[in-house]
């Protein structure tokens, strides 16, 4: 009986047009990681279920892929890739040294409910360092941030700053002081796109018993954006250092930072602070990053991270700090397909040689090993067939040009070439003619 | 209370130094792959164990992660690339169009003994050609996989040719004829490194009951190598085409491999003949395919294969041929780390920027972004502590150059550049007088 081939509900295979996308965009994203010295690492999709129970959230633990494996241990896929970082670093800081800076692309799994766009398999894409709690760390994440966008051919885009210390104060300053209401707060805020302020207030006044007037202060003040110069803004929220530690903490932390980024060759529209990004709630214990592309609002955030000070506290009582953000692959490549900026090419090779007749192709395949050596991605179709259907293969993969070896090609050691584009085709061309003009 | 932070047994983690490694490798790889054509495909970790069950051997699925998901459904972590290409191709053979090129690298999955050198979860990297019976495909696997190891810096290794017709002739020759009999004797000979060629002809009379005379024979004709030129031993061998059809077939199928091979760059010492290769048993159909590294003959083969001509059966009715093989990438790390063609450093980054204060932090990030742009991968200790910490740092990872920023340096906007290697120091260059070092 056959087995009907499919895939499980929530996981997908990507066709080649997709997966070269990708693998493009992730070869960029590489360089732009690298050119700051971060490192890869890797780890098992594998670990010991109670490594990744312990850390995750209770909706993470329900969604998480956990089973015994044939010696009866509890295992489980990983969900993210900042628990296998914690254990990591546990295991090897003297090894590999601090501050440490890693990156890591690779796939995690969340049992989640299957829904449009959710996948249960994805890609994550996080850069982090470990191990230092200077400033200047924060700001060099919102460098690989700007970096890798505009590497991809983003330019429109605006990456949010806000840090935990001046949510903390605000809540503070309107009487909220405990950490369990802190955490409802943020949460709440966090819900203004979904629900609307008038929500957001009622939410806020019926689940912490809040004045009207105090729940209107707390959503006005956490609606602060900055859409001024830098200076201009930084001018009219100082007074609000005075109300508090927490707030001044957080916005000098905020200036420090800027001060490190302000030489920098970097269009200082595109990294605002925001009061409202709330992120991660309970995890991040400083500077938190979004990042929104200006043409694409609705996609939510493609870059998101920050500060946190308990990375390692399930695996030593030794507590290390980190920054860090998570590139979100999966919806910057729907992205970038609605922007319009991914190539959709189903080839990796930009020739394509066809042949007429089966003793041509040992030339065909000397003809191609020439042009890899000239670094033109070259393939030659095996077979002798209809040459009609030869050059539909590459009309349908997207090679750039068809090369044709006829008899009259193959007896004057020529080319003929054929752009596919433009349907222009040029006869009996030497080698180096047909390469001047594919190269050029 | 406390986690031991640890991984399953059978699994690992990579450090930076060997994942660097790696990275590095993979590039190169897909640099090949792609300029052959080959496209990239993605397949999920996971998938119906039904999927995965029916293809593979006993042993495998004795060795498949199989669990119940939240849905109650059988699933199991895919345990090779080759499956998931069998479902694959079912399910879109219209969309991607035959012949299909596609290159896989990714992590596979099989609860075996652990053993030294022996992984639970671990990396392949598969290239195949499906859908088409050209002998042009065969050769051209053996065009990648000699371009890769040349790409990778080997240059001296040899791809070992057989053909499951051969050794389906001289069976025949020697009397066998049933299928089993054939496997079996095929697994018999593959045992002759280990257990010798008395072994062997004692298993083959035992198990075949062949006469001495006969084991002897078959033994004799199994060790077929090529050592002379290819014109040499095809004259030589020339005979064996008259003992039946299937000898015939098999070798003018090599011969007619070798006539496509002729004309181009590749030297021809390393691709040889070798009639006791028997890899892949039941599964390969015709040409099959090792590779040897001349100066690690231990290590086994890096890069194995041939062609199948069933690889759909599971899933559609209409059989589909193919030719691939694949690269052992971890064996193949071990042996270029044995080789010393590994470069082994912890850093991505050339340079680090060391300040003596932290006031010349923007300054340091600054000259960063300036030998970025100059493509030089370039780091900033994001910490003012004693400068010999941070220098210690720089020998700890590997960084080429350290550039120090002392209270000098920082009123002239210049440079002191130490050399890590031989610890030469030069005092207040200009950055391009600095850059001008790095790059030469």
């Amino acid at each position: 009986m056959l087995v009907t081939p499919r895939t499980l509900s929530g996981f997908r295979d990507r066709l080649p047009d997709e997966a070269i996308a990708k693998e493009r965009l992730l070869k960029k994203l590489t360089l732009v990681f690298e050119s700051f010295g971060f490192v890869p690492i890797e780890t098992p999709h594998l670990e010991y279920a109670e490594i990744l129970v312990k850390q995750g959230s209770d909706e993470i633990q329900k969604e998480l892929y956990k089973f015994q494996d044939h010696g009866k241990r509890d295992v489980a896929l990983r969900f993210d890739q900042t628990v296998p970082l914690a254990r990591f670093i546990s295991q090897y800081k003297n090894e590999v040294g601090l501050p440490f800076k890693r990156y890591v692309i690779g796939n995690v799994f969340r049992g989640e409910r299957a829904q449009k766009g959710r996948y249960r398999e994805f890609t994550q894409c996080d850069f982090d360092f470990i191990g230092s709690k200077s400033i200047a760390c924060d700001a060099e994440i919102i460098q690989v941030i700007y970096a890798s966008l505009i590497t991809l051919g983003i330019n429109d885009f605006i990456i949010w700053l806000n840090h935990r210390n001046i949510l903390n104060g605000i809540c503070k300053y309107f009487g909220i002081t405990e950490e369990k209401a802190i955490q409802d707060t943020l949460r709440i805020i966090d819900k203004l796109e979904k629900i609307g302020a008038q929500g957001v207030k009622e939410e806020l006044q019926k689940t912490l018993q809040l004045s009207e007037k105090k729940a209107e202060g707390l959503l006005q003040t956490t609606s602060i954006k900055q859409t001024q110069h830098q200076e201009e803004f930084f001018r009219e929220i100082a007074h609000m250092k005075e109300w508090n530690e927490e707030l001044k903490n957080g916005i000098e932390e905020l200036e420090n930072m800027y001060a490190l980024l302000q030489d920098l060759e970097m269009d200082k529209d595109c990294y605002r602070v925001n009061f409202s990004i709330a992120r991660g709630l309970g995890y991040y214990t400083g500077i938190v990053y979004e990042t929104t592309l200006n043409r694409l609002k609705s996609l939510g955030s493609v870059c998101s991270g920050g500060r946190y000070d308990n990375l390692t506290k399930t695996f030593s009582k030794e507590s290390l700090s980190g920054v860090g953000a998570s590139i979100g692959l999966d919806r910057l490549l729907a992205g970038l397909q609605d922007l319009g900026l991914l190539d959709s090419k189903a080839t990796t090779a930009r020739n394509l040689i066809v042949c007429t007749h089966q003793d041509f192709l040992p030339f065909a395949y000397k003809l191609a090993e020439s042009f890899r050596r000239s670094l033109i991605n070259t393939e030659v179709f095996p077979e002798v067939t209809k040459l009609k259907k030869q050059l539909s293969y590459a009309d349908q993969k997207g090679h750039e040009f068809t090369i044709i070896i006829g008899e009259r090609e193959f007896q004057s050691k020529t080319i003929t070439l054929k752009n596919m584009t433009t349907g222009m085709q040029l006869e009996c061309l030497s080698f180096l003619k047909a390469l001047e003009i594919i190269k050029s």
